[in-house]
């Protein structure tokens, strides 16, 4: 089974917990607390960022964080507690670029199983070409289908939703695409 | 900030944690281990289940647990590690109802911010009108529009499918209803 990171001490009370089948019938092993029996779940993670265009241009990152720094990538990241999943696009795509957007339909969704994410990305229109990069960004840059640096785009899923973008530009009809990523 | 639950002791070594801003550029506090530095992050869970039809009647399954047990809902849960969300529609369909499907297309998507969840429906074709329930439902039983006993529906997100599902029934095409539950 799929372990993100292993559970070493309950986070209620911090006794080391054990990995054991529940009693409430759930079928899956559980870091479970012998002291206070609280059970910890862990569950997949949502990443969501935008596409942002501008004219026949799409806007990518050059990354100042770990991993794949110094790699280009659109603008996202792990959706937060207190926001919906279009909020937490158009919050990373302001934090990493500083790009003024606005959200238009849900492009990409795409499942990541072996890290334990799904990953959603947003056509966002840019409603200006000045840019103002985070911390975590080390440029930002407007790129037209042949200027793009296909062999230096820092993921999977950056580098699909790229590819769908560009196709479905090409034949003028832009749809919710859904890709399981091996 | 929106909180699920309060993280108390350090995951990885048992330490009490406080919480505070990371040294890492990050705009949210965070709960982080004084003693290895662990940082502790809580994000949005995934619900994932299914719209089973057959015919012009669809399947609800009785809740045996808590919450609202004794109230009908659409066979859904937590996705897990190591699965797609269909997968795991499929999954919480066949472990809740027993029933044999064919999952189609994704159906909706709805942000519920104030319990930190994202749920996602796919509609699914019973390919039996047999069925089977697994220990967390009472009965399953399926229903046509006129049947569904909407006072007894065990959550808002299975209001919200239904009603798309028979209003895009009605109009003869189904589409992709994505919704914020307030």
């Amino acid at each position: 089974m799929f372990e993100r990171s292993t559970i070493r001490h309950c986070k209620q009370c911090g006794t080391a917990v054990s990995y054991r089948l529940p009693d409430d019938g759930d079928t899956r092993e559980r870091a479970i607390c012998p002291a206070c029996h609280t059970i910890h779940y862990e569950n997949p993670l949502n990443v969501v960022g935008t596409v942002p265009f501008w004219d026949d241009k799409v806007l990518l990152c050059k990354r100042n964080i770990e991993p794949r720094r110094g790699k280009w990538t659109l603008p996202a990241g792990f959706m937060e507690l207190g926001e919906t999943v279009a909020e937490g696009a158009a919050r990373e795509t302001h934090e990493e670029s500083g790009a003024e957007i606005e959200m238009l339909d849900l492009f990409t969704i795409m499942n990541v199983v072996r890290v334990g994410q799904v990953h959603f990305f947003y056509r966002a229109r840019l409603t200006s070409d000045r840019f103002d990069p985070g911390h975590e960004t080390l440029e930002v840059r407007l790129f037209a289908e042949h200027e793009v640096p296909w062999d230096e785009i820092a993921f999977r899923t950056v580098r699909e939703t790229l590819r769908c973008f560009f196709a479905d530009r090409q034949r003028g009809r832009f749809e919710l695409h859904q890709i399981d990523i091996a």
